[in-house]
């Protein structure tokens, strides 16, 4: 099945605002085995809508619209998919009643052209929207499904997923059920992990696990897309895939599905009844500012440090006078760790000291990362360098730090090569 | 001028990646009164981009293409731009000998698949790349001219600032030159500035200043859009306006052009031989993470404190045994800051302490912002209340929190109602 998307706004043509609604609609339907043929981005502007609207109804199956069901004059896509079709506008009652019902639960009067929201056009299908005022809709112009949703991203995210992934699928003819399972890791290249699960997908042999890969630095997203008839027919076959995938990517895999690295350090923390200080130069705050805001971090992340001067950092942590003035090691870094364990009192204590490289930021600018790992019972550490500019330096030794205690308290081993580390 | 944006790539398309290629293009011409009509989003496939350039060519004066001029076998825009014009594909000599000096200066041997990089439609204008391999060009498509830019972001924005924008310019038959001044503020909402600027356009009788605003939380930034004769008639034009402006908006004015506020805190600093600590609970390291990582800040960022814990906080900065136990009120931030101000040794002291409300998350969920600042000679504080949820607080507070710095440092009032502000 073809479909395009047509993200509409002046706001988003203008890029005043990023069109993070396209890559976020496109990301899901891929998910779905749905692909995107087509993107347009167009203004509010009347003409111009429908000459879009026509473009696509004569070019591909599918079109969401995205944007324009608002109260205001400048939204227009229910007026223009009317005149597409040759349709009247309608009021529609039963969306009125919510509208007003929405209102009144947060004790104000609904205003008068908000009643436009509730005008759809003769015949169109009502896509709700449990959490918006904007009614959604579909309809046929020309050949194609036209899904109309809503600007505001968490309600078109829900009407995505709740009422219009379902009409595709069944559109397209898949009767199958969907599942996404997803592997988060840090320290291994997409092409290097590429070539690690090479041949996984035919562990299924009908063809119905497919794999696919999101880089976000310093993360790596692995993704199984599974077809089934229905969720235990998924649950059957995803089993071996998943369990093939835990033991090629071992210890790599940092978190799966919803999970973050933050928050499975947390956990792990919690299980144990532990806490947590942090002590960091270079990373300037970024590692506390994953945690530490974080629900149920209250108790668990006693303390966080940032000094960018070892004398500081000295004077922080009453570490022996001749500290700053020796170079950084990895012996330093589990010296800092084990002050701030003592300090703190946390049952753990993450010390990441960064030796930047000199001079102003360039690409192959680099860092050495001492981290150390303090607990009542010992003091471990790890070195590694890192090159690729400052930001780069940055971002790696904060997920480099967090993903060594995240080893440490999973009993992991805490030292093994990654594919970002220059000798 | 009616211009179209055309994005290519599957990693585009099927949201691998966000589409902030397209938002800076738009943006970048607006900022030199060029409107973008229409933008499209097309995958590495020869008939559907042989389809958008053609479509493109018969609604719009300049089309400007992204991505595609890389050298690997789904790079596929010179090749369709070809035979969209209906000419053959030429080695541009003098192209392949810059991407042979670029390989040699880097100590590299140039792969053979690069050399399709130099390979342009005949009869196309180079456009120079001078931080890349990818060659960008112009020619015409129809009754167009097309821009072919790479998809490397800074060596789009480096192509799109030195060789499109002033040939658009041209196109358009704008002699004049254009320039851009920027203001960014905090504390002011969008339709609260527009009210108070009202008019200020009009300083200029001829129409040739244009004023424009970019929200992005918790900043917003108002832009005047200057066009001129020459450099010394746009300055002529802009110093009244921007007088005036600086005028209305007065102390919610943190930085303008190319500064942030974080930049300006330091710079600040830097001024008087200053240095700071900065101490903060639910901010969570957010604070120090926007400024200790900066160029310069090793010296004067002298040390961060994070406690969600207000008996860590007390531990931490050695404060009275009732400290915990006690209601955060403003003076309990001033006592923190002079805590952290003997105990640091800088000359500045921040405190960012927040009253989170209980409960899951949601959008009336808000906090109390205590902010207290010291020094040898004094401590002021400022308290604030915002609601909008976890993020929108944590947020707002950090930007509070270094605004009061800023106002501090240049001897302005520290406490001035904000508009996010709730009683």
């Amino acid at each position: 099945m073809r479909i395009e998307i047509i993200c509409t706004g002046d706001e988003v043509l203008t890029g005043k605002i990023v069109n993070t609604n396209f890559s976020t609609m496109s990301q899901k339907l891929e998910d779905f085995g749905l692909s995107v043929r087509w993107g347009t981005i167009v203004g509010d502007d009347r003409q111009t809508l429908l000459a879009a609207f026509r473009l696509a109804a004569g070019r591909v199956d599918a079109v969401i619209v995205n944007g324009g069901l608002g109260p205001t004059i400048d939204d227009l896509s229910q007026e223009v998919a009317a005149e597409a079709v040759g349709v009247d506008l309608v009021l529609n009652e039963a969306w009125l009643a919510r509208m007003e019902e929405f209102f009144q639960r947060r004790s104000r009067v609904m205003p008068p052209n908000n009643r436009k929201q509730a005008m759809l056009p003769a015949g169109a299908e009502v896509l709700d929207n449990p959490i918006g005022t904007a009614c959604g809709f579909a309809l046929d112009i020309g050949g194609a499904r036209f899904f109309f949703t809503p600007g505001v991203p968490r309600e078109l995210n829900r009407m995505l997923e709740e009422q219009i992934i379902p009409r595709l699928l069944a559109l397209s003819g898949v009767t199958a059920v969907i599942h996404l399972k997803r592997f988060h890791s840090y320290g291994l290249g997409e092409s290097h992990i590429d070539a690690l699960l090479a041949g996984v997908e035919d562990l299924v042999p009908d063809g119905s696990v497919k794999l696919g890969f999101r880089a976000h630095y310093p993360e790596i997203e692995t993704k199984l897309t599974v077809r089934g008839t229905d969720i235990a027919d998924v649950h059957r076959k995803l089993a071996p895939v998943e369990q093939e995938v835990r033991k090629r990517l071992g210890n790599f895999i940092l978190a799966e599905d919803g999970q973050t690295l933050e928050g499975v350090v947390l956990a792990a923390l919690a299980e144990r009844g532990g806490s947590l200080a942090v002590v960091e130069t270079f990373t300037a705050g970024h590692i506390a500012a994953r945690l530490a805001h974080l629900p149920g971090a209250e108790k668990l992340f006693c303390r966080g440090i940032v000094a960018r001067d070892l004398i500081q950092l000295q004077d922080a942590l009453g570490l022996p006078a001749d500290f700053a003035s020796a170079a950084l090691t990895a012996a330093a870094a589990e010296l800092v760790a084990r002050a701030a364990w003592r300090q703190s009192g946390a049952t753990h204590a993450l010390a990441v000291l960064i030796d930047l490289d000199e001079g102003a930021d360039r690409i192959d600018l680099g860092g050495s990362i001492y981290v150390g790992i303090a607990t009542e019972r010992e003091a471990v550490s790890r070195r590694a360098r890192i090159v690729g500019g400052r930001e780069w330096v940055r971002l790696g030794a904060a997920e480099l730090g967090l993903d060594c205690l995240r080893r440490y308290l999973h009993g992991l081993p805490v030292h093994q090569r990654i594919d970002f580390e220059k000798v």
